[in-house]
Parts: C-alpha cells; sequence; structure tokens
C-alpha cells in the first residue's frame, strides 16, 4: 500500500534526522519521571533540557526545535511558566507537545489547561480517559464534561476515545496519540493504530510521558502526524523486544531504554501499524 | 504458633487483594526518591500518584485508598498542602502513613510534624534516630527533645527506638516501623522484628522512602500493623534475594524491584519475623 | 615522577577516607539528576541530602563536612537559599563545589552566579562551554561575554576552556574541572588530563552532575585539586569498565554506578592521567 510506504518513509527519515542532528527538546515535566524522559530523549538521538522557571522556559521554547509540556507534579510557579511558554511557541510555528496528565485534578491543572486551547499543541498525548476529559474541557466532540481519570490512571480503553482524539486533532492541525494497548494516532483525517509493547510497560512509572518527550524529539524532524506515530513504533518496538529478555518490570525498564537506542530505522517503520480513513 | 499464623494469614490477604484491585495511594514525597516511589509501589501492584498543591493533594486524599507523605525535600507550598491534607486523612478515616525525614532539620519541618499529632499518622515509618526525635517532638515517651538524625542518616540502632515506637504506636492508634537492620514493627501492643535485607538497602537513595510508600498501598487492604509488617516483609524479601544475585549497589536497585513484583503472598507471609509482648 | 606518584598517594588517601568515614555532603541539585547524584554519592562511600529551603541549607552546609551546589532546574525559592548558603560555606571555609549549569539561560541563574563569585566555590565543574561563560561572567581571563551553552550541552571542545579555566582556579584559589572526552582539572598552576571513561556518559542524563557531587564527597578528604581529579578519575575507570559490559546507555549506567562501587583506591589513582605545568 503506497500511503503506507510513504508513512514508513517519513519514520525512517524522522528517526534519521534525530540521530544526525541531535535536535534540543527542552521540557517542563513532572518530577516523578523527568530523569526516564531526559534519558529516553537521549536514547534515541535528541537532547534534553528541563526548566521551571518563566524567562527559562521562554530561553528553551525559543532555542529549542520543539518543546514538550507535562502537567504532571504542579507547583505555584508553572502559572507564570506555562502559558507565555505555549503562547511563544505556537506564535513561533514551533512544535509542542502537551500530556495532559491528571487532568480534572486541581484547578491550576483546568486553567492551564483552557489557556493552551488557542496554542494548539501539535502533538496531545495522553490515555483514553485524558484525551476524551480534554476534549471536553475543550467544548470539542467525543469529549465528556467530567474527568474520568484516576490519580494517573486511564478507566476507559483506547477505542472510546477516537471521537476525542480525532475532534482534537481537528481543533489543533496537529496530531493526537492516545496511549493503550494499542496505540491510536490521529491528524484528524487518518487513524493509525500502532501495535506492540509490553504489559510491562504500565507496571513502571513514566513510560507515558517520557513517549510525549520523544515525540517532541521526533516533531523537530518530522510532521506532528509521523512525529507522533514514529514515537509510539519505538516504543512498541522497544517494548516488545524488552520484554523478550525479561519478566520484571525494573530490568524491563533498563532494556526498555537500551531498546531505544538500539532500534534501527528501518525496523521503527516496519513496526506493526494499520492505517484507517475516517 | 497461632498468632503468628494469623498474621500470616493477614499479610497474604494483603499482598493478594493489593495485587487483584491496584489501589491508589497518592504521594506528597521528596524530588530524591519520587520515581523509586512509585516503581515499588506499582511494583507490588499498586497504582502512584504524587502532587504537591494543596487543592491536588486535597483530591489525592479523597480519591486513594491511602496516602503517603513524606517529609524530604521540602518547598515553601508544602505548608500549604500537607496540613490540611493530613487532616482530611484523619476525619475521613483514610490510612495514611508518615515519614518524617530529615526531622530537626529546619523550621518548616519542625511545624508539619507539630500539625501532624493530631491527624495520628497510621504508619509512621522512620530509622531510629527519626522515631526517637518524633516521640521527643511529640511529648511522648521513649523521645528526646533534640534530634539526632544527621542529613538523612540514622545514628541510633532500632533497639534504642523501642520505647519511642511503642509510645507513637499508642498516641496514634496504630503502627509505627522502624527501619534498621532488623525492622521493629509495632502496634503499641506487640512488637514484630522482621529479618533480611541486605546492607546494600543503605546504598542506594530511597529504600525507606519507598517502603514507605508501599506501606500505604498495603494500608488500603489491611489494619496498620499487617500493612506494615507486609511491607517491611517484602522488602526484607527482595532485599535477601536481590543480594544473592549481584555485588554492587545499582544493579542491587534493579533486582530489588524486580523481586518486589514476583514475590509471591506465601513467601512474604514466611519471611522471617519474632512477635513480642509488650 | 614524583610529583605525580604524590598526586596518586593523595587519591588514593581520599578514596579509602571517604570509604571509611561516610562523610556527608549536602546538595541543592536539579530534579532531573538528583537521583543520580545521592546514589553516586553513596556509591563512592559518602552519604547524601537534598534540601531547597533556606534554613535546611544553612543547617547543611554546617553540618556537612562539603557541599554541592547545581544550578538546573531553579525554583523560585533558589533565590533565598543559595547566596546565604555560599556566603556560609565560604566564611566557614568548608569546601564546596559550584555546576553552572545552563548557564547564559535566565536571570535568576545570572544573579546567582554573580552572587557566588566572592564565596569562591573550591571546586567548579562544568563543561568547557559553561567554563568559558563563568570566566567571562565574572570578568576573569579565558571567558566570554556571552555565553554558548545550548541548554545543558557544550558547543566547545574541553581545550578551548583551558584559559578560562586557569583563570577561575586563580581566582578562587580552589580547583576547576572541565567534563569532556579528555577531562581538564586545574588548580591554576598546574593542569591534570584525566582519560578513559565512554562516549554513553553523554548519552545518559547526570553524568556531569553526578560527578560534581562525587567530588563534593572528595573534597570532605582531600585538597580540591585532589578531589577534583579523584573524582575524574572515577569517573573516567568506572565509565571505561561499564563500557566493556555493555552496548547500550541504561545499562551502561547500572554498570556504572556499580563500578563507582567497585573501584579500588589503588586503582582510582593509576587511571591515566597527564600532568603539565603552567
Amino acid at each position: 500500500m503506497s500511503f503506507k510506504k510513504d508513512i514508513q518513509a517519513g519514520i525512517i527519515h524522522a528517526v534519521e534526522t534525530v540521530r544526525q542532528t541531535n535536535p534540543m527538546a527542552g521540557s517542563v515535566t513532572n518530577t516523578v519521571t523527568i530523569n526516564f524522559v531526559a534519558n529516553a530523549q537521549l536514547a534515541v538521538g535528541g537532547s534534553a533540557a528541563m526548566v521551571y522557571l518563566p524567562d527559562e522556559a521562554r530561553s528553551l521554547a525559543q532555542a529549542g526545535g520543539a518543546a514538550y509540556i507535562n502537567l504532571g507534579t504542579l507547583t505555584p510557579v508553572y502559572e507564570k511558566t506555562l502559558p507565555p511558554m505555549a503562547k511563544i511557541l505556537h506564535s513561533s510555528g514551533k512544535p509542542w507537545v502537551l500530556d495532559p496528565v491528571a487532568i480534572g485534578i486541581g484547578d491550576l491543572r483546568t486553567r492551564l489547561l483552557l489557556a493552551f486551547k488557542p496554542c494548539k499543541p501539535s502533538i496531545i498525548r495522553g490515555n483514553a480517559s485524558e484525551i476524551i476529559a480534554l476534549a471536553g474541557l475543550w467544548g470539542l466532540a467525543g469529549g465528556t464534561g467530567t474527568s474520568n481519570v484516576r490519580g494517573v490512571d486511564s478507566q476507559d480503553p483506547v477505542s472510546a476515545a477516537k471521537d476525542a482524539a480525532v475532534a482534537l486533532a481537528g481543533w489543533t492541525g496537529g496530531a493526537v496519540a492516545v496511549s493503550g494497548k494499542q496505540d491510536l494516532i490521529t491528524d484528524g483525517s487518518v487513524i493509525a493504530f500502532c501495535h506492540g509493547g509490553s504489559h510491562f510497560m504500565e507496571k513502571i512509572t513514566g513510560s507515558g510521558c517520557s513517549l510525549g518527550g520523544v515525540m517532541a524529539v521526533y516533531a523537530t524532524a518530522a510532521s506532528a502526524f509521523i512525529a507522533a506515530l514514529t514515537g509510539a513504533a519505538v516504543y512498541n518496538l522497544a517494548g516488545c523486544r524488552a520484554a523478550e529478555k525479561t519478566d520484571a518490570p525494573a530490568s524491563f525498564q533498563v532494556h526498555f531504554l537500551d531498546e531505544l537506542y538500539k532500534a534501527k530505522s528501518k525496523e521503527i517503520a516496519e513496526n506493526p501499524f494499520d492505517i484507517e480513513e475516517i
């Protein structure tokens, strides 16, 4: 199928460009998994930098090829840091990835997410419950007015978030990635279902967060849709390979990062995915 | 001994209930070991969520089956976050675990610990010096007016904290766990001495912190005493097994988390412990 | 060469003293690599403690044998915490290590670095671009008025920072360590070039940060120059050995920490280095 081959060529190009150019994607991200995010970004060939302060976020937004904003473990300074950072990213046409983790918990998170709507994140990555809740918060189709998020866990299957994902991608003009047993990635006109991974990815904290950071790295070198799909593909491939080498989560995480580093561009492009027209 | 068998049955029930129900125990915890806490909670079958802001802590306290408060790496917002969180946990009868790490260092930590006294943490976990200092701060028997804590290290043997631990458990009506070469767990009327572990647990940061988080997970499914003992038992078992597989601390930590995940309920219940009536 | 033998004797003494006395070196350091810093300090035989609040930093500065200040992931409270901490360290003659990570990004970092100048850090550790930028900021020879730092990465080779390193060491009366393919350590009168390591050290986040923390541990037991060289030597040795055991970054990090723990004092002293008079 020719369209699929085009996508695979795009994945190969993204992976190789990142490995050759070592692009920087700065992050404002939670303290739980910040180290995993950075090491995953490095493993795929990118460069990482993390900040909290408003003027530093502005600098990072301007200096990086893309940026990653993850809403875990908010602190008071986020209120001043994130809305201007998102505005700069949007106005300068710089790709950025939003992870609306824990949407529905706390006032600041809600205010930040509302402020992000006009800033149209290039990629939104979350679990099904988060994607549904974000569509709801932004008044789009497929969303619900109330969040069904428990802490950081999804209470909904990926398929339940299909309409919300398509509506969000329609709004942003970018891509939306719903993580789950099979990942759903859409640009609003086509949907890719990406296969692989391992049940151990839910047994370590941060597989979702670090995937968002990796998608930001790829977004420096590809369209939002290709960047999101490349991230999902290398995660599914590395997860699958790591799970073959161990039977427990901590050694899985070590193998997983190792496999992110080792995965060849062609192998990543050939990780199984299906395309569905909307 | 029939009483010991009852305890072992309680441990088995706690371990299996957690694995079946994947309970959430939210945390406010330090940035040094926050990732280890989360991964340990996941490894034993629980779910983790970490926050800093007052309203998010309130949400977590209400949504989780238990909570974990660790006083490492305090930031200014803790002053507004923790006292109301502890009050909600206490008034709603929700189990919570306190780790008074670094007690005696800094004014805010002292103020927070004083505020926690009427909120009666279900489980207090610390090293001997921390437990002695907390009993002292709360004006209970066995405590000392001044802290003998050096940074995060204990300067006292576990046995020296026996009276303080019993007095604290008498005050809270819950359990107190003193970590050391052999762990002491008491509910104020009996003491369990729990054996095993490895000297490598002092060579990695966070074995104490993550144990507190794991005890919070078990507290969703058992009494404070059983939850604390189950946590100590699985840590001693996993530490022992991990130490058999390596001769250095970083690989020890990987094996340790793997063994937390793999340990069977019966094996955890059979990890050696002695019971002593007070 | 007799001078080299003296240095090697100093390294052996530093390594063994630390292992025998378990000295505490407290840190204020970034959230990305804080866990790695602590575990590296523990692996070489030290003790770690991390804080953010002003009065806690004061306590740590007084209680520890040395301290480590790393300017990554600044938060608002750093403004009140760090200048007084540095003043206490300097006025009490306590050794402290400065890592000027991300120098040039953000106003607060610049203000802090200017405030540190009279406090004369015993060891300054950074990559070449950071060292050049710091000399520039402090108006010393070899520096440039503008920072050439991209996020956390160096854009200059180690050799380009030679004059800046010598000038900084001349100002502080301590040592400066420039990390890179070969590390340059100088006390202003001699330069040591320290060899070894692995390209994987750039593929994991925090090899520089954790090295700064380890140098602080050694600074409790040796002169600034010997402490810095001992840190560089054990890192180069452990990096080299870890790279022989794996072909990917996450397992490299595990092996690396293991080798930090295992390295014998004589082996560390014999890790290749050259001495050059200035």
